[in-house]
């Protein structure tokens, strides 16, 4: 079993079309995950992930803060403890409309990366 | 994009060799996703989830409270923010060792159910 906290792991800033993104690679294929990897990212206040698609599919959950998502032509105010589904070539952002941090999980299938 | 809350999604009890265990499907292969699963588990104080292996690995991240998770020959006490891989075949348990209860996400391939 390997175990790791966030708080312990460093992160990265994310670029391209990226604003105020952090994230923190925890369990990955480098680390032996068979078919999956979960990621943490941190987006400051005012602060978005970029707008795109891709090939693959995310997987979300929100740890803490609150965010606009939209996914392809809807808009979601989203809250901890929701979990989004984002299915492959779906246009998506995340947008943090708030004034706390927001962090978020976010995983995605070994191939993707 | 496929949006929900845990505090709005059943909640099923776990059976087989679990004590005061309950999980809620929040993404799966029903609800479109193409590759793995998102669960949300609940472990009551003294409470535990079957001690046991099977062919899949788990990717799971501690949401509140405090466990001892056994995994293979190793025990480990767990906290919120930490971010465990159970590799496939390794024999695994987790055990709320708290006085609250216990949240973790639980995530698995989706040949697994």
């Amino acid at each position: 079993m390997y175990v790791a906290n966030v708080l312990e792991v460093a992160g990265e800033t994310v670029e391209e079309g990226a604003v105020g993104v952090r994230i923190k690679w925890m369990i990955d294929k480098h680390k032996g995950a068979p078919n999956f990897a979960l990621r943490h990212f941190t987006v400051a206040p005012g602060g978005h992930t970029p707008r795109h698609k891709h090939a693959w599919e995310h997987e979300v959950y929100i740890l803490s803060g609150t965010a606009t998502v939209t996914g392809g032509e809807q808009e979601h105010r989203v809250k901890p403890g929701d979990c989004l589904l984002i299915p492959p070539e779906e246009l998506h952002q995340f947008r943090n409309t708030g004034t706390e941090p927001l962090e978020f999980l976010c995983l995605v299938p070994n191939d993707s990366y």
